[in-house]
């Protein structure tokens, strides 16, 4: 927690900031080992990083005298991740990663090497993703929480929302064996997808390839995903 | 398990391998669902790659006929890693990760934010090391195994042994707030250090720095250490 990161249900007026929530506090107490006059670092949801002051910390409540907050979070990647539901300690993982590398648009896919099983995960509730979020951005000093949606059929996302993703962006379609390296540096935005555990299968490829997409590798090592989700960010931007 | 790592005990002449440790052949029953006939593809430890037939399965042993094992593993990365010694779950991932993306020189280093409990961990016992660097090699089909070596003291390791490291090798210190960023596509020798959640303290940069390494950073993300490693050795090879 390198961040505070207050919702805007933990303001009182401009100056004032009430946390309660029992996993802030027990961070707040047992790795911050912080005291009142400690300065720590404040975000807040979608809005900006500032300083502010510990007044009081019981088991109860942690209260802060916020300085004004008007530094602004940390750049976002230039990216739209597309990335096959993985299994779900990996989806949790991967989303704190992605988070804390500046992700900002998630969509989770369906692919054919998908188990069906992970749709049902308790990983998925809107609560649970968003906890990994928060983890992130605490993590990276970001206030500003990703978008992710799902998308739970192959072919209607190919159909229906790809083809309005790839007017504005530039698709890389990471897959192993595809003939063209990552590149390097882009500052342009991106649509990047990444397949499950065992790849996309060929008539997946097929159909990225001919929406349009650039078939991009990493090599000849096979990756875990979050390992080459993390990897692919890393050399793209 | 996208490859079957063989030690040379397990090898019968050259054309027969038997498995019979509870992991792997756990790991052949449940995710590869594998049946005699079955063709998977093996290595030897420190040796090659191809492809073998399961000729029998149950509960106590795998065997397997051996076509010749006569490809290369994937190339290794350039460099030498020195890691301050992270938490033992961070480790464990953070040696997978770095063995999947091809490092083979790892050396865990004291600093003072280091906390001196870890260098207790069951983790760091030599079979529970090697363990999560074969499942680094099994993951990234490679037969390689990394070369860690322990370094439990700041000031020996910078006096007696990063002159020699340096003598053949760039130094780069990843460190949040140096001048100059990441730099992109290397493939000359390097040592890259990386310093603990919280960072190397100021006097640690400073005796990097003095000893001839180049300060970098990633930008104003704070990253944990298992995706900071990850994102440095993408963007520099």
């Amino acid at each position: 927690m390198n961040l505070i990161l207050l919702s805007p249900a933990d303001l009182e007026g401009d100056s004032l900031a009430r946390v309660r929530d029992p996993r802030r506090l027990a961070h707040l107490h047992r790795v911050h080992r912080a005291r009142p006059g400690d300065r720590l670092t404040l975000g807040v949801e979608g809005g900006g990083i500032g300083r502010g002051e510990l007044l009081s910390l019981d088991e109860h409540e942690a209260c802060f005298a916020i300085d004004a907050l008007d530094q602004l979070p940390p750049p976002a990647l230039p990216v739209h991740l597309v990335l096959a539901l993985p299994r779900p300690r990996m989806l949790a993982r991967s989303l704190e990663h992605v988070t804390a590398l500046g992700v900002k648009h998630i969509t989770l896919l369906h692919s054919r090497r998908v188990e069906k099983s992970y749709w049902q995960s308790p990983e998925l509730a809107t609560e649970k993703i968003q906890a990994h979020l928060v983890l992130g951005l605490e993590q990276a000093r970001d206030t500003t929480l990703p978008a992710v949606t799902l998308a739970k059929g192959f072919r209607p996302f190919v159909e229906d929302r790809l083809p309005e993703l790839l007017a504005e962006r530039r698709g890389l379609l990471a897959h192993p064996g595809m003939p063209r390296a990552c590149p390097r540096g882009l500052s342009d935005p991106t649509l990047l997808l990444v397949g499950p555990e065992g790849g996309f299968i060929p008539w997946e490829v097929e159909q990225l390839l001919a929406a349009g997409c650039e078939g991009i590798h990493l090599g000849p090592r096979i990756l875990r995903v979050e390992t080459a989700v993390t990897a692919l960010l890393a050399r793209l931007f």
